[in-house]
Order: C-alpha cells, then structure tokens, then sequence
C-alpha cells in the first residue's frame, strides 16, 4: 500500500512537470510571435517616417550593429508644448497666468492702470500680444512667484484638473498625442531614457508629466523662476522668487540639456524653430542620430499652422530640414490618430 | 512500433517536466534563503546606524507598512567631497585647478605678477587660502572655462587617470568609500535612485560617477558656470564662460535638488554644515525620512576633522543632530571598511 502511495505521488509529480513544460514551451512561443507582429506605433501610418523610427530603433538596439549604442546613451529629449501636447491657440501656461491675473487682482489695485495687466483684465489680447516678449514675462512672473514650491504646484494641479480645451472639450492633459505616446513607450521599451526639454516652466510642467507621458519629474528639463531656501517660523520652505532663472528655450535648450542631463541625446523631436538648436546639437554627435519635428498640418483634427503663425513658427527648420537630414512629420498624413481616447 | 515511440516521447516530456520542477524548486528555496541570510551592508559594523538603516529602506518598502513609500518617490541624495569620497587634505577638483593654473600659466604672462595666481605658481597655498572665496572663485573660472564642454571632460578625465592621491597611493576616483558604495546598491535594489548632491562642479563630477558610483551622469546635481550655445565654423558647440552659474552650495542644495530633480528626497547623506540645508529640507517632508553626516574621527585609516577644519566642518551640525533626529556616523566606529579592494 505504502509502495503505491508513493508512486502515485512520483507519477503526480511527473504529471505536473508535464504540464509547467507545456505552460512554458506555450507561453514562450506566445511571447516570440508576439514580438514579430505587434505593431509599436500602431497610430503612425505606414511610411517614410515610421519606417525610419522603427529603423532607427532597431540599429540602434542591435549588438554587433555598426549603429549600436549603450543603454546608458540612449537619451531621447522631446520638446513639450506642440510636440507632446496642443499648444493652440496659447500654449496652456499663459491660460494659467492670464486666469491667475484674475484671480490675484483683488490684491493688487495697481494692475487695473497698468499694463500688460490692465489688457489682460480686461481681455484685450491684443494689447497683450503687443506687449511682446516683456509683457508676456511680466505676467508669468507675476504669477508664478511669491509662493512655495509646494503651493505653485497645488495651483497647477487644480488648474490642470479643471480647465478644458475650448475647441477639443477635454482637459488640456488630455490634449496630448497618441503618436507620441506610443513613441515614447516604444523607446523606454528598448532602454531609452526620455526627457521633455521645453521652453515652458519646469515646475509648471512636473506636476502632470508622469501621469500625461510616463515622465517623471526628474526627467523634465525646462524654464525656472530664481528660487530660495529660507526657515520661515522652524519651517523649511522654498520660496518661487519675482526674477527669470533659466531660460531653457531655442539656444537655451542645448545648454539645459548639457547642465541637466549631461549626455547628448541621440533622439530629439521638437516642432519649432524654437527647437532648431537642440535639433542641431542632437545631430553634431557621433554615430546614428534622429531629429524630427512636428508639422501642424491638420486644421480638422487640431490645428493648422507653420511660417507665420503666433503660435509656434516652424519656418527656418522647414527649409532647412532636408539638407540636415531633419525629418518633418505631418501630422494629418502620418497620425492615424490624434490624441488618446478617453476611459 | 509507432504507438511504443510515442509513448517513450511521452515519457521523456513527462521526465523533463519532472526535472525542469525539480530545478524550479531548488532555485526558489535558494533565492529564499539567500534573501534571508546575505547582509546587504558588510562593510558597516553591527550597530544602531546600520540598524537604522536597514530599518528604514523595510519600513519604507514594505507594501502595507505605514511608512511605505511609492519607488518612485524614493529619492535618496548624497553630497560628494567627504561623503563618497575622500575631500582631504584638499578638494579634488581645487587640486586639478591648481595643476591647471600651472599648465596654463605660458598662455597667462600675467598671473606671475597677479594674485592669487602667482601664489599658486609657487605653490605658496597659504597665500592662497587666505585670498579666501573670492580667490578660489577665480582660480576655478579661469580654469574650468574657455573650453568646449567635450574639453573640460577630456582634461577632467585625464587627469584623474594620471593623479594619485599623497596618502593613501591610489586614484582619487579609487579614494570612495566602501560602505558607501554598499548603501547606495542596498538602496537601488530596494527601488530608490539615487542622486549626487554636491557643492562641486556638475561638469567635474560628471565624467566619473558613474563608473565610481553607479550614478549617471542626469542623477549628478552640482555647481555650474554659464554655459552658451554657439555655432562655430559650422559646427554646434557649448561653450563654458568665466562666468559662476548656480551655486549649489549650503541652501543651494534644496533649490539645487528643486530645479533638477522636482521632488524631496526622503533620506540624505552629507558630512558637514554645508549639507545641514539640504538635510533640513528632507527631513521636514512628510512620511517617514532619514538624514545622516559622516563624522570623520579616523585618523589613521582615513582622516579626523570636524569643528575647525579648513576641510570640511561638522560644528553646528554636530551640536543639532541630536534635536533634530539626524544621524552622526562615527567612521572609525561604524565603518568595518573604508576604501574598496583594488582588483
């Protein structure tokens, strides 16, 4: 009786063997055809530009190819405002200013004759748009200073979590393109780093970029007010001061990416002229390399626009593209989708 | 005949099955045990800060404890000169100014009649220590710009694989210290990244982090000169000005840790006065945190200084640390080991 028992428990044992084999032998096979058939971009349509993305990946990941390149280099940078998410018709962070200029009047008689805060109180764009560059940086300086670090988040949080985009009707979070989403996951998923390297505040943008893109705050390079550690009753604070610190916009961006990251991307995509140097700079290394820019090409899906626009300018970077080897991608031929659906 | 093959085809699967369950089984009891039984920090001696420390990467891991802490929240910052590596009798990077100064003295006619220079020609370093910070300033402009970024990192990297340090007759970036080197492994393995957090030069630090420390080059936070963008002869390069940029310094450091990483570490490690910002800003965080000054009492194996050093100073610290929670570590008590085995 005993001898059987143990047989039975040998033969059992042999059974589930059996079976762990099978599971395995199964689920490998699984996970090898998987890889040759998922498609990683699947809302870039088939073409030139996808094909180089895929390529470039693939060379760039193969050991033993020419082209091959350490994990540890695969930096990718991408601009954020019309590269990563809608920037039309004002980039999100001037929404935010303008409504926090309403909101902080009551504390500040003086804005009501003085310009460009008079204009933005009384919704006169036009006076605001006049007001250049300097009016512009006297508004966001107004309103993104004289607080914590801590409260400047919570005011961009809450904002972000309850304004909409008047022409798409979703939050501006939600205004981000699929494409490079996709792109951004399919080049983590082959050891690349990504970073944002925006002209846009950088702790405007760090309370939404995990979430938005998979970017954690520490991979988010941009624009800072000059700010100070001060002990305010026992209290650590850091406190967002009235003066530009860095400006990490057009020749700016190489040098936040030289002082923040420290490596050279091998991959930047932007959408601007405003990117052209950190374009420029990406391609100068050694090796393989990849630069794009996004084209606003679509007025239906989201907006039209390049040489002359108020918005983002892509003029000099268009001409030159071609004989940089730049790739422009236009967005109403080569995005199957536009943005993300929603849950 | 075929009904027989068929069946030892069945038998065989049925025994490799057993055999694959088999190896499955031992491997996992291995790992288990293995997980149970390898001390994480070896070169700590037994005792309450290697207890502490233990404790605290538990509790902060441990799904469901009360201190747990989401990975990607587990920033941990260490400050470098005395920390991780060996800042006496001289910092590393004022050392390889000063055999710049000597280097680059031919170009400079000027500086055998101009202070503090001239003193650095004949090696006068009391001259030079009493031209205080103003003079150190200069000494480490004029040496760490007027150069492409690529420069500075060949003439960093360069020097530092040519330099030994007088006492101890290995490479400075050979002079780090071991059981720091095992927290900051215990530390990745439990999900936290780690970053650098020094007073030093971002550009000095950055070519050799990695290969020391296992800390790449985007996770190094330090003090920077203005740095420009320019195209020169067609080709894109950063330039490094004669200009101080961010002073990541004393209450530089939290704002340092601010712009570039955009969250609060929960645990940092410094060594003198200089850190207390950076460790005061840390602990004030919600959650549990841990904040910790090597205390350098080892003469012999390594050095002793702290409250009137011209090195490092641990003064005011020393006296707080008790109030505020933070821990001292005694070197020459705590540290079994201090530097790595050299291969």
């Amino acid at each position: 009786m005993k001898k059987y028992k143990k047989l039975y428990r040998i033969a059992g044992l042999m059974l589930a063997g059996t079976l762990l084999l099978a599971l395995v032998t199964t689920s490998t096979y699984a996970a090898d055809s998987q890889k040759k058939t998922v498609d990683p971009l699947p809302s870039w349509n088939e073409g030139a530009t996808k094909s180089a993305l895929i390529d470039f990946v693939e060379a760039v990941t193969k050991k033993g190819s020419k082209d091959y390149v350490e994990p540890a280099a695969r930096i990718a940078t991408f601009d954020n405002d019309g590269t990563l998410w809608v920037e039309a018709p004002m980039y999100t962070q001037m929404l935010l200013a303008i409504d926090r200029v309403k909101a902080l009047a009551p504390q500040h008689p003086e804005w009501k004759t003085t310009q460009p805060f008079k204009a933005v109180l009384e919704g006169d764009m036009e006076t605001v748009g006049a007001s250049g560059a300097k009016g512009v940086m006297e508004i966001v300086l107004a309103t993104h200073s004289g607080m914590t670090a801590a409260e400047f988040e919570k005011t961009v949080t809450d904002w972000l979590a309850t304004h909409k985009h008047p022409k798409f009707n979703r939050l501006y979070t939600e205004c981000i393109y699929q494409p490079q989403l996709e792109l951004l996951a399919y080049l983590r998923a082959n050891g690349f780093k990504t970073f944002i390297v925006s002209g846009g505040g950088v702790a405007f943008m760090r309370p939404f970029t995990e979430k938005a893109y998979g970017i954690p705050p520490e991979q988010v390079v941009g624009s800072s007010v000059v700010t100070e550690f001060q002990i305010k009753e026992g209290k650590p604070e850091l406190i967002r001061q009235p003066k530009m610190g860095f400006n990490n916009d057009k020749a700016g961006k190489p040098v936040g990416i030289y002082q923040h990251i420290g490596r050279r991307p091998i991959l930047a995509f932007g959408n601007s002229d405003s990117d052209m140097q950190m374009i420029e700079y990406t391609m100068a290394g050694e090796g393989r390399r990849m630069g794009l820019f996004v084209h606003h090409t679509d007025a239906e899906r989201e907006y039209a626009y390049d040489r002359k626009s108020h918005i983002g300018t892509l003029d000099k970077a268009l001409d030159e593209a071609k004989k940089n080897g730049w790739i422009i991608v236009d967005m109403k031929k080569e995005w199957k989708k536009v943005f993300p659906d929603l849950k």
